[in-house]
């Protein structure tokens, strides 16, 4: 233990700088959705291999179709030493409303927040200060002779859209990505402020977008207002019929695959104390909403949805314009569980949207990425191990839990590269991730790179 | 006849002067429903009160709470002539979407259209073409020993936001403005491109926003959606719930007052020529919507509708975000015919928005204006003399014709100044009003100009 004692020691005397190195990437403005801010993703990316190249680790910016991998290896000081891949995204959602910013989202500030100090930035919590809880692990120990593993690390930049250039970059590389024994991942969330998470069950995500088009052109609503379909109407018909009274989603065929929840993993969610209505209230709620009879947890880890993410159509200045638009589109999200087939659904989802056009009415679909639910195993030595890890610094248990969102390279890894993958995280529930004035708290960061500098030590342990 | 001919002729002989003129005040881009032209509107203003004032005529740019009106006054040649008020409007909707248009939208020009040369500009057939029909025809009288009616001025900058201040004005200058017997409106269209129209139905217009709020801030859609209300999802079930299957709006006490066409204005209805195919096809559409088993004429000239105009809520730029947005609205309009109540119809409406409010739902609600429908006495000895007047000018007998649109001036002038309106235009169906590329048929200017002088001449005859 005496080297795992430098180690840590390493990271509680150089935090300084290492917070800001990570001020310094979350200054870069990489939101992956937006053409826009193509050339700041770039940027993020050679940010990243830089800093493994100054680490002495191999490291290089490799292109895709969409925004660039960074790939690295490093070696460990033991020949016999474990394998691991770890993954991480340097790409963020994009800042807006950017008006509800009480700061520049791309100026990171440290400011009070009700856990001790948090890192207010985009991306502080998505998924760059995650990333570098790792990276500060193995500067750590490379200060103190080496890393106790061989490290393979893998940043990608289309996280956030649904990581479409992966699948590929995975097959075209199997042979080099797929000689690590077991992927790690952090972009996961802790229990609470107090409390580990390993995360075992993850959500799939299904994006569609439907454009409904009607009149060739856009109308005034005096001189052709009655006689003329409004695509607005359309959509929204679709969407109000896309769900039961119970909250229950109406596609034939949704549910197929949906499991309840084993006894046991139901057993330790009813021990762990989590409070209703303090949860709503911290989004402005009161009750629970959604499928009828389903608590909260329960309906985020284990349920699935299916939402609208974004609506627009017509005219959405100030004032009023008396026009009847061409078109009116929106885009969809579904979450899934289980064993719920991503395509299939897409597939009853253009039909259910088909079936609800009037005549001259046409849809039009833009596909944003499907992947299906994940559910990770047990038991393994692997996942002991590491549960160990984080209760040595934490002083308590890590909860085993589920995942709403979707990570997903972690499908990709089991289905493309055989490999199971650990997914710890130090994001707490209230960091507005994806909101304005996301934030990542200080202790997060730092006691997540001593917790990443334990599990790596006991990963390697004889 | 004499007279009225050479009036006739100095508006040929000045055409071209004519159109710079109307090209001058078609370059300001005067947007009334947007806060960043109020400056243009203004300027818009102070151009109308140059040229009466260059006309010989006093005029003043008067305040309101929104933009200013303008107002001049004309003596007659003769002491015993009659007095009418012209109304027109100089502000213009916004020109959006602006990457439709296939020239700027405030560089107005000349291009070829199917009938004939069309003047291509955002205004140019509503309403600033329309209402420099009139001022060209006063011009010619003055060149010919001058009006054969005293004329008072009004030029409005708030009629496409649905003309907020001009009651108030109106009871403000009532004395000045009631000084005349008739008011002439020029802001309608023809029946085609070769018969002339007078407008003797309007359909009132109710325009209301409603802000939905769900969670107090957009959330992620991974990490929080099952158990929380989407507001998206409530307004389009609203949306959904405003129309039954048979194209009929569902809000209560929606269609007291609203009577079926009486048999006289049904049968000239019946002899006009339509070609209702040729009319759905100029819009890429091939069935008639809305109210089943009702014509398009009848639907868009005596029958009420709910449209909404405009919607938007969570992510709408490029690619996907999984964000549940913390509130969603749309713009909603009502089209009113008969005796249908505006109030009336917004209370029922707003009562309509809260039954379907979810536990957590907030409705908030943004009034753009309302008025009632109006019907205009036939036989009129006003009404006759312009008849023939203008089947003059077109050859052709003038259809006495409904109007989707509504003109809020026109109840006002009867309400507050209890005066009758004459409303003609010359504006065609095809005009592309309050889309890309509006636009003014050549002819419509120069022998809307000579309608002018013909009904004018008509209106002082013995």
């Amino acid at each position: 233990m005496a080297a795992l004692d430098a180690v840590l020691s390493t990271i509680d005397a150089n935090l300084d700088a290492s917070r800001e190195r990570l001020f310094d990437l979350l200054r870069i403005p990489s939101v992956s959705t937006d053409p826009a801010y193509t050339a700041q993703c770039l940027r993020a990316a050679n940010w990243l291999k830089d800093q493994l190249n100054g680490l002495g680790y191999e490291a290089e910016v490799r292109e895709t179709p969409g925004h660039p991998i960074v790939v690295g290896h490093a070696k460990a000081k033991r020949k016999d030493a474990p394998h691991v891949l770890f993954y991480g995204h340097y790409d963020v959602q994009p800042p807006d409303p950017v008006e509800l910013w009480e700061t520049e989202p791309f100026a990171p500030r440290l400011a009070d927040g009700k856990d001790g100090k948090d890192i207010v930035a985009r991306g502080a919590s998505d998924d760059k200060g995650q990333l570098m809880t790792f990276l500060e692990a193995c500067r750590a120990f490379e200060a103190n002779g080496g890393l106790p593993c061989n490290v393979t690390f893998l940043f990608e930049g289309e996280e956030e859209t649904g990581s479409p250039s992966l699948p590929g970059f995975l097959a075209a590389n199997k042979d080099e990505l797929s000689a690590a024994d077991l992927a790690l991942v952090c972009d996961t969330s802790m229990w609470n402020a107090s409390t580990p998470a390993i995360t075992v069950m993850l959500r799939g995500l299904a994006l569609e977008e439907v454009i409904i088009k009607g009149p060739s052109r856009d109308l005034h609503s005096g001189m052709f207002g009655g006689p003329v379909l409004n695509p607005i109407h359309v959509l929204a018909k679709i969407i109000a019929d896309l769900h039961d009274l119970e909250g229950k989603v109406t596609l034939p065929g949704f549910y197929a695959g949906v499991p309840e929840i084993p006894e046991d993993i139901a057993e330790q969610w009813r021990e762990i104390d989590f409070d209703e209505a303090k949860w709503l209230s911290e989004i402005g709620l009161t009750r629970v909403g959604g499928e009828r009879g389903r608590g909260i947890m329960e309906q985020i880890w284990a349920r699935p949805t299916c939402d609208v993410n974004g609506i627009i159509g017509g005219y959405t200045g100030a004032g009023s314009k008396t026009v009847l638009p061409a078109q009116a589109s929106a885009k969809f999200s579904f979450r899934l569980v289980g064993k719920q087939d991503a395509k299939a659904i897409l597939e009853s989802f253009r039909s259910f949207v088909r079936e609800r056009l009037p005549a001259d009415a046409k849809a039009e679909f833009l596909s944003h990425g499907a992947s299906n639910a994940l559910q990770l195993p047990f038991g393994s030595e692997a996942l002991n191990r590491a549960r160990r890890a984080l209760a040595e610094e934490w002083g308590k248990e890590a909860v085993l839990a589920g995942c709403g969102g979707s990570i997903p390279i972690v499908g990709s890894f089991k289905r493309d590269l055989n490999m199971d993958s650990l997914m710890i995280g130090f994001a707490l529930d209230d960091d507005r991730i994806h909101s304005p004035n996301e934030k990542y708290s200080y202790a997060s960061f730092y006691k997540g790179a001593r917790s990443w500098a334990r599990v790596l030590h006991a990963l390697a342990a004889a």
